[in-house]
């Protein structure tokens, strides 16, 4: 699982900072979680090739978070993308998308799909046999959705040394990564936990970004491998977290120490501030594996 | 007269070619010319101030021309912008701005004022005392204008020497600045011409993409100082110009040629040219004085 960021940032973009985007590669998936101007330009700084971008994820309508989609899905047109495109996103958004193409008389030459969401519970909106994507209702200004990215129950492991010593038939191999107990060569029946080891733990992501602090999401998130959590503010400022209806960093880490997460990602901080040293510093106070998002930079688990 | 290119090529953004967009200095007026993604934070990098834009001038609703309109419009409320802002472009504009306000729910606390244009005829759009603004209809995929841009008449110059010379009272300076003959300190009437000079000649700048080549606009830019033409094209590519509605170097050079203008400045290039030197070379083979646009360069005239 790698997540690439591609802007980490609140409001305008600037021109050392970009509004939110970010890639997740997952199970083969590249997902593009939200889409701020400029990110078409960031994904192309970012040697991300553009056709492998299947389905992108809106969390909500204010511009730092989707001014930059149309200009991508008109650049997938000239790109002469034949690939459907799948964008999840709040109501109004194909409204808004699709005005821009009627106007500039530039329809797509690919399938363009969207899923407007409208639930105020979660919901589960994308699924394969490898990953499901579920909703995380947030609370912001505007109606605004996290996303819950998770890869489904990995297959067991073969113990090659220990199948070979029970003399299994290799077309049973498929069964025995499935969890199956098989008959050997001989005809006798072999316990599936003797020749097999326990799958590799299914990893999970959960991006929450713009919400005030909420509680509520914890079930929702509960053991993710990695959250990011908006944290526009730190400490000092924490009074504009309810007009604004954001976060703290000290409020994003307190979410994932009782979300009890493997990592805590940082970000969407607020351009008013010169460095990230507090946000990291008041967040370890909480919850000590955090993480600072940055413009560019690549995480893998 | 400053012009200042902050994006000067076609189709999508990259990391090194910006779409569309430029600021015109006349007479104390910043124009913004086109308004392609990305154009805030080149506005930014040629340190323009964002409070000196009263006037957006959109061209038509390709993306490459107006995408970044919208987070400029929303960042320029961020700024707690009180300043009314005008708008001129084609019919739509507004629907698709006002929508994205909408859905936001981030109206603007500074006056938007739409100044919405259907006329196939060139039309005056601005005017104060010191410069007008009239459209250019261009032929295009879409409807079209370009943008004339004309400084009014200049006052005549006081020949101080001989204003002195001849006894003037102060108090009619202004009226000979206008033009008016006056009397002087004895009741002599004094001829104007006697004790001033020729007023600067008043510049003027026309803007014209996207268009394909198009004779009819030679009356309307007749004579201006400086002519921005599109040249999407060299000539090795001319066959693509009449679907796409488009131009060639040497088309644009033509035009500047017959309109008998000061200056060519090419721009608009395709994104599948590596260099630009075969446009300034096939233009020169019709009209010398051409220079070719860059992203973030300045003119002065």
């Amino acid at each position: 699982m790698k997540l690439t960021i591609l802007g980490c940032h609140s409001a305008t973009p600037r021109t050392n900072t970009n509004p939110t985007s970010q890639v997740l590669e997952i199970k083969n998936h590249m997902f593009l979680i939200d889409c701020g101007e400029g990110t078409q330009v960031e994904l192309r700084r970012n040697k991300i090739k553009f056709s492998r971008i299947k389905h992108i994820f809106i969390s909500h309508l204010h511009g730092d978070h989707y001014f930059g989609l149309v200009g991508l899905v008109s650049t997938f047109r000239l790109l002469t993308r034949e690939t459907p495109l799948h964008i999840y996103g709040p109501k109004g958004l194909k409204e808004v998308i699709t005005l821009q193409l009627k106007l500039s008389d530039s329809w797509t030459n690919y399938p363009l799909i969207f899923h407007e969401l409208t639930s105020k519970k979660s919901e589960l909106i994308y699924q394969d046999d490898n990953v499901e994507v579920h909703t995380i209702p947030l609370i912001h200004r505007i109606y605004t959705n996290g996303f819950l990215f998770k890869e489904k129950k990995n297959e067991r492991k073969l113990d090659i040394a220990a199948v070979l010593r029970a003399n299994i038939n290799v077309a049973y191999y498929r069964k025995l990564k499935q969890g199956f107990d098989v008959e050997n060569e001989e005809g006798v029946l072999i316990k599936n936990e003797s020749v097999t080891k326990d799958p590799i733990p299914p990893k999970s992501y959960a991006f929450c970004s713009d919400t005030v602090y909420n509680e509520a999401i914890i079930p929702l998130i509960k053991n993710v491998s990695v959250l990011y959590h908006e944290s526009t503010f730190i400490d000092k400022n924490e009074a504009l977290c309810i007009p604004t209806k954001h976060s703290t960093a000290r409020q994003a880490a307190l979410i994932a120490k009782k979300a009890n997460v493997g990592t805590l990602i940082l970000g969407h901080f607020s351009t008013r501030y010169n460095g990230y040293d507090e946000f990291k510093s008041e967040a370890k106070e909480e919850f000590d594996n955090v993480l600072l998002a940055q413009d560019g930079k690549s995480f893998e688990f």
